[in-house]
């Protein structure tokens, strides 16, 4: 079969074997994927990574102990919890300490034709949601997080930074949800999807408002968007952190601690929670697609994914 | 009367004039202050700060318009609010955008003979507490802030880093409120303190506990302590940064973001919540106080106060 492999920066196409099957595991015949940015930065080499990336997908299950599964379209929780420790038992599998990370680390990823998932990672993909939109389901998990972490009062505004793919998801889904949410971007085009969709957009290249919001979401992924994300924030009011910024990233703790700002942490999501919003069609999601490779063309795939301005580039088999 | 003068970080003594009393204002005379550690700041001259500091006092009320206070012996809320924004009305003066600082910010300080306060800043000093006890109020009660902030279950261990003046009355002020507390330092003298009043103590230079912990409070005052407590802190974890740092900080945000952790900024508290446990006698304060010196004496003391391993030093008139 066809597969993907990575390994210091370069993306090359390989012959590989099926994978085996554990017990619990149900082998996936991959529909379509998305390259997420995290993709690109093991690309980069920030992990060390060497194998078959990809977690964001659509795949059809060719094969399970679970024949009600067999020849569903699903997507997959990303998290492979031990399944035995107490994060596992009693709150998330997506804080297990002894995880693999579909794609990330320890677990080959989606970027084949075939891989594996725990048969309970899977959500069925509604009949109604085209695949190309259930592509979203992982990030758009990940932007739901955030309601799950904090009790958001719906009066207050939601000042979102940066329009890249998450910052759009999570402008987007916010609104959906009944918030009020202004998107702090640089790019007209993106910024313009979001405005489609009802949300309040702002070029960020203005003076921006300082001591503003309650609740400010930094989804840059640039060092600076950390130190914008607190002087745009109130006394009290919360930083959520959804940008992964690699290396140390410099912060001037002292109005952090004089203003008692919160900065939460925010990392991947419900699958449940992103379903129904992307079934709903409130999140115009395809419009944020920019193009669709064959796997045997990822490594095009990869070099469009990082180039300036460009939203999600999708694989197929 | 006589007045400390600060000015690029030389501490002199003058002869000033008496300060006028605005409406509103108590006229306070002092009978002893503490030097903090913002005090040793303001004379590395973190702040540009010019004039006479000092926020940590115990006073007697020389002139007041009403007329019950006068002769009453006072601590003081150091934050004076401008009385008519949404902060100063509806949730605490604390915040205020517009207000002065005792001793830190447009407001002089308690480091004089003779200084001013608004009225409304004053709390009563029970008369069972001595006044070397009261001089504490105001670090503790922004060690009490923490639990003003935050919920923490007594079931769930709170770690907490640095064992100078304030990691000491956090530490204990946790185990007075009946949590479980262990406190990281390097000093056996200061540990020696808090385990004498019950606190678990754990010497810092032994390797630390990693993902150990649901709460870690950074009082290290050290730019490395933020890493630190984010190690120490479990997946969905709070670090509560009690640490004022100059300049920039560098930190990791991936583990914060992987790991969800929320980062809580907390600066001063309510006095209400640390004159009664001063009175209960349950920290023990006096045990902090390394040294007393008169006023005239201050360059000394502030000579004292920020050598290595001396805690508390106090001023009297």
């Amino acid at each position: 079969m066809l597969s993907v492999h990575l390994e210091n920066g370069t993306v090359s196409i390989r012959e590989a074997p099926m994978p085996s099957r554990p017990k619990g595991f149900a082998l996936l015949r991959l529909v379509a994927a998305g390259i997420c940015n995290t993709d690109l930065e093991l690309q980069r080499g920030y992990y060390g990574f060497s194998g078959t990336p990809g977690h964001e997908f659509v795949a059809e299950v060719a094969e399970s102990d679970r024949p009600e599964l067999v020849g569903k379209r699903v997507v997959g929780e990303i998290n492979l919890g031990c399944g035995r420790c107490t994060w596992c038992l009693t709150r998330t599998r997506r804080h297990c300490p002894n995880r693999t990370v579909l794609g990330i680390k320890g677990h080959p990823g989606a970027f084949q034709e075939f891989f594996t998932l725990p048969e309970s990672n899977l959500h069925s993909v509604p009949d109604s949601l085209p695949t190309r939109h259930a592509v979203f389901t992982e990030p758009l998990a990940a932007a739901c997080e955030i309601l799950d972490q904090a009790v958001i009062d719906r009066s207050q505004p939601v000042a979102v930074l940066g329009d890249g793919k998450l910052g759009l998801l999570i402008a987007m889904m916010l609104h959906a949800q009944g918030h009020s949410v202004e998107l702090f971007g640089r790019h007209p085009g993106k910024l313009r999807i979001a405005a489609e969709a009802g949300v309040a957009t702002r070029r960020a290249d203005a003076v921006l408002p300082r001591s503003k919001y309650e609740w400010v979401v930094d989804a840059t992924g640039n060092p600076k968007g950390l130190r914008l994300a607190v002087e745009m924030t109130q006394p009290r009011g919360v930083v959520i952190l959804k940008s992964t910024v690699h290396g140390m990233v410099a912060i001037d703790t002292a109005p952090v601690i004089v203003d008692e700002i919160t900065l939460l942490g925010s990392r991947c999501g419900r699958m449940e929670a992103a379903l129904p919003l992307l079934e709903s069609g409130v999140i115009p999601v395809e419009k944020m697609i920019a193009g669709e490779y064959h796997l045997r063309d990822a490594a095009r795939a990869f070099e469009r994914a990082a180039e300036r301005g460009v939203l999600k580039i999708l694989l197929r088999p």
